[in-house]
């Protein structure tokens, strides 16, 4: 079976499966701005999304009906199409010897499988693994913000709360929070949809599973991700995710209890603002602080409100913004294939 | 001077200042739902908002500039109109024999001056104080939830991150919400107002002066009033204060640490569930927890999350929502008031 990805000159084979979703559109966007070297570039997606084309370096790239024999020549798959998907088509782009990065969460407590923020722990790339899993996007926002602070001081404990976006859901509850506003402001009566509560100027916990421990299933994942990315298996960590209605980036309150005296907020400013892909907004004269409109769009993961607890000399508090399908998901997907390169 | 208040048979003669703002209107309806028992209703604003009529019980009342004279014969005399008037015109109240039940921030840390959630410290109130201060609202939420939970175990430590809707800003600022996001729909490009940052499908900062600690003025009042209402001065408190993009209703993510070992979730639900003013809304099979749109218009607060964290045995987290213009501030008067009767 012949291949419709279109051809450019010398670098990689390349595939998204997802291509039509909001992270994939976001990896498009991300490889022709970083100029990651495409010799061949195949948009897959499930037989409902295929037919359609999509713009890429100007050229219209067919969306295919994902297949085994999409894979062949592939070197760089990029999954983001769920983590059923993942399962089901990891397999045949390995066979086929891609390297699989995968936005699900299929793989992202597998042992041999690295869970990598390039930031932070890269060097797991080195042994060339088949597949790597991109972290949950809240824990790449709140890790990328921990580790340059970790060298100031032992932590005791993490408290965080999110501020997150409708990006994490999907284009369609990006539409579905845009409709819903639309019809609150002509008058209409809140309407909840089949998976979410009312969402027009309202908050509501992450609908996601409640297990028998009383977190969600998104509170499990941060807290089980960002322990194995910092590689502090017994950090005390507490998260509650909670929905916004924003359209793009996440947000995150977040408390930090060290196991001695605090570094003092000067220390942080530093290590924070030397930190790459961490950018200090931190004015509080102007009130200027991290806020999810500044973050979208952008590469770096917002940080401020850093201040430190009159009751507690061993805690700091600070407030962060990142772009969800950014840093959270689609950049740090293409940096993980940038240092394979 | 005669003034146009319009008149009740049997009842208190009770004036409102502020009567055209967001906790104002939210006054009005309150004494007419619960029936409180006016004699004579006194509508005040500034000499800007004097002039028009505002409707109570089937009647239009006229609205008239605050004066000295305006309050001769006033016993209950609400105020919600800011710091600054109430500061001005507490002392005439005052002097004409009005006990002023103050909204503002004016006189919350005078010692002389309760501060009162009638379910928590109402006691405080058999000694007929003239004036009385009605906390703030995010003060208000927070500890009528704390309060039913201290009676089983000694807080060591509570860490707060807030959700706080548009309406604590007053009517302006919930036009200014409503405004902002009927142009994003249009598309037009994010603007921020005078005093806050774009806020349609956005979220920011409290737009409240910075101290030199770092603490925005309405975390510190948060901190300050919190400890005062529950009479745990040396409390320890980390406050982050966030406004979000939704209408009306305060929303707040709360992490409880005792100093021995956590209570059972279950015997946190019965405390809950029995205090008066607070309703438990924990169904974690159908992902039914508390949220701005539920709780807006109601009396109680809700709360829900509540599960203990699986990393510190001392340590619990829950998630409450409650309206921010009833329970936290006009009902809270209110009830300040029937309590003198």
């Amino acid at each position: 079976m012949l291949r419709s990805g279109y051809l450019w000159g010398v670098g990689k084979n390349v595939a998204i499966l997802g291509a039509t979703g909001a992270v994939g559109h976001e990896l498009l966007h991300i490889l022709a701005e970083r100029n990651f070297p495409i010799s061949e570039l195949v948009l897959l997606a499930s037989p409902r999304s295929a037919g359609s084309t999509l713009k890429f370096r100007g050229e219209e790239v067919a969306v295919q009906a994902v297949s085994k024999d999409a894979f062949a020549g592939v070197e760089f798959a990029f999954f983001s199409a769920g983590a059923d998907r993942s399962l089901e088509w990891a397999p045949a782009a390995n066979e086929a010897g891609a390297i699989v990065i995968d936005n699900s969460s299929a793989f992202r407590t597998h042992p041999e499988v690295p869970l990598v923020v390039p930031e932070i722990n890269g060097e797991q790339l080195s042994a060339r693994p088949k597949r790597v899993s991109v972290p949950n996007c809240t824990a790449i926002l709140l890790t990328m913000v921990l580790h340059p602070i970790r060298a100031l001081g032992k932590f005791d404990r993490v408290v965080v709360s999110t501020y997150q976006s409708a990006s994490g859901g999907g284009a369609s509850m990006m539409q579905a929070l845009v409709d819903q506003t639309k019809a609150a402001l002509a008058g209409e009566p809140p309407k909840a949809s089949a998976t979410f509560p009312p969402y027009a100027f309202n908050l509501f916990s992450h609908n996601t599973v409640i297990g028998a421990d009383g977190f969600n299933g998104e509170e499990s994942k941060v807290m089980t991700e960002t322990r194995r990315i910092l590689g502090l298996q017994d950090l005390s960590l507490m998260v509650t995710c909670v929905r916004v209605p924003v359209l793009r980036a996440h947000s995150e309150s977040v408390v930090i209890d060290f196991a001695g005296e605090a570094p003092s907020v000067e220390n942080i400013r530093e290590a924070l603002g030397s930190a790459p892909g961490v950018r200090l907004l931190d004015d509080r004269e102007n009130n200027d602080f991290p806020t999810p409109l500044a973050a979208s769009g952008g590469d770096d993961v917002l940080v401020g409100r850093i201040r430190r607890d009159p009751s507690r000399p061993n805690s700091i508090a600070l407030f962060l913004a990142g772009d969800q399908l950014r840093k959270g998901a689609a950049l740090n997907a293409v940096q993980i294939a940038e240092r394979l390169l």
